[in-house]
């Protein structure tokens, strides 16, 4: 075998009249006029290799028997296309080789799907040849894409004095979070280790342990069941530190995201990036990751609306909730009676009972059923919303966080549906001081909003035993058009308030100390101040390559029922094998 | 709290007459006439901070309170010490902080050890309190090493148009090779997913993919017995390549080797290393990992031994065995026959069933219970053997493997007894060519002496069927002061080539397509030749560091019971967990 001289996709003007070697696969070969032409494809692009039986027979003949995906060693001189065979579409396509020897490396059948992108592939058959479908030069970049970003973000934090320290993946298995990826032990019967949800206790250690700056771009494990952009394991850039502010931390996660659009998109994004509050992201987006590529915010309506006769909004008054609304600018046309009702279906799986809209006609009149009950404010209404002809004002009356999640959920499919939405936008968003807790009906008790090591504002610290809803945290996530990129927090630091947190989450002190001691123990043996955040690889990489699953980021994912079709994991093991672990299977007869 | 200025271990004369602010722990508090002398530690090292009731009568109170392993910050002036009071043994022992400001960020109580180096600590004491152990300064400095040669891989193989790529966690049990640890799978009772011993397949199907070169530093897992330096899960620096000649691979990772010597330990060292055969490897020091710091190689003395009457000579000539001698040079003195007799029983776990000894004495004579049978080839023996006053030579006589491994054992053991160890020195050696296959007598069958994709060499294939031991791999491993670091071969790409290395290992056509099909599907779609090889990072780390076990380079490792004493992992788990997972414990009374 020859050296490889150049990648075939970045074969340029540099190489012009000099004879390179090329290794790669097939893409297409045509016989035009006696000639063979060979698209030849490597991970850079593809490049035009000619060869004509009258300059080198032998080559011909070679270049004649390949098919689609032989892998073949290809020597030949660059030289410049005719005018009228310049290629615009290629990256290479001012020039072609002419081609002297071929050497075929490999053969290959015929692929179950063709080597392209924008082929309609089902998503099983594209996971059970993922290696061929990786070969699809979209696929291929979307992993360089991810590699870069990996880069970007390793060199920035090694620039800044972070450390990258591994962390176990065999770890304790803690009951609160998500479900648990479990692992028998063979050596201690009865025992698991666990597959860890985050190295969120370890990373802490390391801070008393005195590493200052830690980082590490580390696998996470859930159970959970799978989501469009879920899987069950999933990579993320993973960052502490000790003696910084909240707003250091979020200073150098700035930097560094800038760092990654610069290197990876040669995008400038300017910084400091807008923080909003949680409060003020529900008030005015429904959401505690809004998307502000566009507006349409939503307006608080109650007062408005508790001078109506309309029942929904009276009842949702009168009982100490709000009525918010929004303004779908010139979407009347969009949406029929029958859209607005779906849309009305779909508020419910908020937890709302409808959502209820008024249109404005080509005469500034409010119309549709409920139009009527708003005689005496409808002019001031149509101020507060900035009310237009052809406009659909879209309302939802409740209880606060019912009324804004819902209709910050129609606000983004609206937003979605009308087109609103820049694509080529980046808006990146701090949503800080989160509640320290959320009520889980479910559970009947507080959970953590972000986890239990979180850090409550100070003020709000006498609230943990009798008002845990007062409770707000030293907590931000980092949101990427409308999406949660990452979150993070500064952590307790102190025995005595990592008890009492636990307390208001439900936790005996027995219990805490099962789970806990080690970390509780930690606290008492000189714990500095720390916090740390941590952003989704998948996710970021996701966004960034202009995908909406990070399956198409994730080089082999696992569908929708966790498993790999290529490989078949998981499968069944043999009868030793779960001997030696000391367990057995139950019920699967399923 | 006021942003840090410089760590405590960096101040340096740029700082000089400088108010700076500090961040870390009390090393030491110590009252001297008044005075309270701190000695503050963080990740850099150690500074000495004075405070003065006359000058700063408020931080004098504060810094009187302080204990060992507080969490302060400090703010004062950098100025040199007297002559007289420079301390020599700290980097920053020309300078003093004059102290002015004090603020304890967090007490501390007692710890179990003292924070310093060279502490007699149980390794369980140790584990259980981690995070204050990597307080300790060399265990700080060896997570620092670590990091640092992990960035200068990932500097080298980016630099090298490699691509970092994550392939899953979660995969496919493979009975070949090590016990896997499994995962039971909630979604599909009684299957099971599989942390990888490697990702030796889905690399070579990331090449098939094309990405042409990967790379990943990624946990491994082997559910093994462990031993001094193995851990349930390790670190591999994971290499592998399209197109590439086996040479072409050993020239980049002795590259990336010189880097790593270049950046974290400032060593220049000379490429390319050496290289010798396995076969030869063998002859010359019976190991496949030759620590080639010293020399005592073994000298074949078969055709001396076999004309003598020594009956355990003759047994093994006779039989097609071979005499292996080393003479260790001016050893008599060292090994009493009492410490022969123990090098004896030694080598009695390699399986020899001796070791046979002669001393040279004062005046050149040889002597000892065997001397005696050698009269006739004393001399011959002698010249072989650069034998002289003061020698002893060690004698194995076996079949040609066992003979060798028992002296090659004993040859490392007499060279670290001896003292003829450079401890400073790191060589690096290549072992090239080895045998595809070792016969293991347990099973009854060849096993792969690397692994099953190992590409034989061209000329050997044809003994696949008849002679597997005369087949001979492409494959290399390359070795540092008697450690393998790491080992890789080209791997085999067409089907048909597979296909008989599996049925020479013993599958049957149905086993190997159960458990390989996506590999032996994929490389009928266009594979290429690859190759790669994969480094132990934790084992790099560790002969980086000086250390000589892994844990040493490890912030988080498991005991000798793959048990982690701090977070108490594996531990049990609730009956929810197990049924979720369809799963029961057997034989839990252990």
């Amino acid at each position: 075998m020859a050296k490889r001289t150049v990648y075939c996709g970045l074969v340029s003007e540099q190489y012009l009249d000099q004879k390179v070697t090329l290794k790669g696969w097939v893409q297409k070969r045509r016989d035009l006029g006696g000639l063979i032409f060979i698209d030849l494809r490597d991970r850079e692009g593809i490049v035009q290799v000619v060869f004509n039986p009258e300059e080198s027979k032998a080559g011909w003949e070679v270049a004649d028997q390949c098919r689609s995906e032989y892998v073949v060693e290809i020597t030949g001189t660059v030289i410049r296309r005719d005018e009228n065979s310049i290629n615009p579409k290629m990256t290479t396509g001012d020039y072609e080789i002419k081609g002297e020897d071929i050497t075929i490396l490999n053969e290959a059948k015929t692929p179950p799907f063709s080597i392209e992108d924008d082929q309609n592939i089902s998503d099983e058959v594209r996971l059970k040849y993922r290696y061929m479908d990786l070969r699809r030069p979209k696929m291929t970049q979307n992993m360089i894409l991810r590699h870069r970003v990996t880069k970007s973000v390793r060199h920035f934090l090694d620039e800044n004095d972070f450390l990258d320290i591994e962390t176990p993946y065999l770890a304790k298995s803690t009951p609160e979070g998500a479900r648990d990826y479990l692992v028998p032990s063979r050596v201690h019967p009865g025992h698991f280790y666990a597959l860890p949800q985050s190295p969120q206790i370890l990373k802490q250690l390391l801070m008393t342990a005195g590493f200052d700056r830690y980082y590490q771009i580390v696998r996470c494990f859930r159970d959970e069941d799978l989501r469009g952009d879920r899987q069950p394991e999933f990579t993320q850039i993973d960052i502490e530190t000790s003696f910084l502010t909240a707003e250091e931390i979020q200073e150098y996660t700035e930097k560094m995201i800038a760092q990654v659009m610069k290197d990876v998109l040669d995008i400038e994004v300017s910084l400091p990036f807008p923080r909003i509050t949680w409060d003020e992201a529900m008030e005015r987006y429904g959401s505690d990751k809004p998307d502000t590529r566009f507006d349409m915010e939503l307006v608080d309506v109650t007062e408005i609306a508790s001078a109506t006769d309309f029942k929904v909004f009276r009842m949702a008054t009168d009982n100490g909730g709000v009525v918010k609304a929004i303004n779908a600018k010139k979407a009347a046309d969009h949406y029929s009676r029958k859209e607005l009702d779906r849309l009305g279906q779909f508020v419910g799986q908020f937890g709302a009972k409808g959502l209820a809209w008024i249109k404005v006609d080509e005469n500034g009149e409010l119309t549709g059923p409920i139009a009527k009950f708003m005689g005496a404010v409808a002019d001031e209404l149509k101020v507060a919303l900035h009310a237009e002809p052809g406009d659909v004002l879209m309302f939802a009356a409740d209880q606060f966080l019912t009324a804004v999640t819902a209709l910050g959920a129609v606000r983004s499919k609206v937003g979605k549906e009308m087109g609103l939405i820049d694509e080529s936008q980046f808006n990146y968003l701090w949503v800080v001081n989160w509640p320290q807790f959320e009520y889980d009906q479910e559970l009947g008790r507080y959970v953590s909003a972000h986890h239990p090591f979180t850090m409550p504002n100070d003020e709000d610290i006498p609230h943990l035993k009798d008002h845990p809803e007062k409770v707000y945290a030293q907590a931000y996530d980092i949101v990427l058009n409308g999406y949660e990129l990452g979150g993070g927090s500064l952590r307790i630091h102190t025995r005595d308030l990592q008890e009492q947190v636990f307390e208001t989450l439900g936790f005996t002190r027995e219990e805490a100390n099962a789970q806990f001691s080690f970390l509780l123990e930690a606290l008492d043996y000189g714990f500095p101040p720390i916090g740390g955040i941590a952003l989704g690889l998948d996710r970021f990489a996701m966004l960034l390559a202009g995908e909406d699953n990070i399956r198409e980021v994730i080089a082999f994912p696992k569908n929708g029922k966790a498993a790999d079709p290529m490989s078949d994991a998981p499968s069944t093991v043999s009868p030793l094998q779960l001997y030696e672990l000391s367990i057995n299977t139950t019920n699967i007869e399923e």
